[in-house]
């Protein structure tokens, strides 16, 4: 089960002289996923506008990278589980190639406003109310 | 009229602080498309095995940006003509966000040899039957 | 001779599965090594505000490839030549290590403005003034 | 204290629409630092010949984002811990912009062999060995 997902053909260019994904692409297409997840709520941009935010963006991320993916694999990125808090929201995500556990990983966002000049992360549970009324 | 063509959604993260794609992406979308559409024929890697080549690769590029792309942005690059001749392949592209004109660029790939240390471009030709082949 | 340079050592994560820098990432040095030559005047967004624009950003962009970059290749990369209009400026690089020619290239920028919600180029002549005053 | 470091001046295409550095660039930093720092002992190609690996590849990876990096900021990557087990390498890293923590993050990596046509992870005390033998 999936909130949402999104499928990536791995190309060429997505590989190291290895012949494999390069790693930092895979939290990338975590990254592309998360930001097609919130076009259903108006894109990121305009929830931004609506929180009074600069961003959602990054507190921390991980992944485990399970087996190799290549050039031309057909990829499915999931985002399967959302646990949100009050300054935080972390969301997990898995990749598959047909069966094939690719990857696994996890995202802890905040929405970060800026106050007197500074970054600092606001209330999440505004953006969950956004997502629970459906946009 | 296009040859081949691969969509993609423009993501928050393939844009610049201007908010717009930031382009040396538009690069990485031509060849993203060029080495789908090598799929067709079996593939780069297994192309490059009969071919007796460490690459299909670049000899030069350009690209003319007609209009910003922006997060969120349904692209569709296209493959619009092949110019084949003994050492190149010139490749155009276009990439159209529904009626607008996005960019339009051009590849010219060479079948690059390793001999005596050194590569050099091989007889294109030979790639050329086997897209006429049919793969 | 070169008007502003950059220093780049090649990285695995630079490299494709052919053991050679990826194609766009040639362009990107080429970004950065304008987006540091600004840097002289002030950054590109002290400038933006200066001339009221959202980006000098590009009109189009070529390269030819020359030589091969690989992991560990140590590469300056060179402005050559700029060449102002009234609505653009022409700016010329090449990319050596050592001895050896890696790639020459050309961007031809604007200034952009936001003129009733659509992006046009501005004057160009008034950056020059700023480039030809030292900041 | 670091084991190695490198220097990264952050670029305007490292950065998105908020205006901060695109986290995945900050793992292509990490990785960017180990493999110069794999050019003491002969760079990652020959030591992977040396090892009959296909790679010194990525089990794992996290990072933590401590405060915003921006177009201009001179960063400094630094590693600052190794702790080898017999199959894997954690690698520490911490990025700063003079006093200021960016971020600190880790790699856990294997030695990855092909066996059978699969990919796993061999003896890491190998590589131990060459490092504290001083190449």
């Amino acid at each position: 089960m999936a909130y949402h997902k999104t499928d990536h053909r791995v190309s060429f260019g997505d590989c190291d002289p290895a012949g494999i994904v390069f790693y930092p692409r895979f939290f990338a297409w975590f990254d592309r996923t998360f930001h097609d997840w919130l076009r259903r709520y108006g894109g990121h941009q305009a929830l931004c506008e609506r929180l009074g935010a600069v961003g959602i963006g990054l507190m921390s991320a991980d992944a485990a990278f399970r087996s190799p993916a290549r050039d031309g694999d057909a990829l499915e990125v999931r985002m399967t589980a959302l646990d949100w808090t009050g300054r935080s929201l972390k969301v997990e995500y898995e990749i598959v190639c047909g069966d094939r556990l690719v990857a696994t990983g996890t995202e802890q966002r905040g929405v970060f406003l800026v106050d007197n000049g500074r970054m600092i992360a606001g209330d999440m549970l505004r953006l969950k109310d956004i997502v629970d009324g459906g946009g």
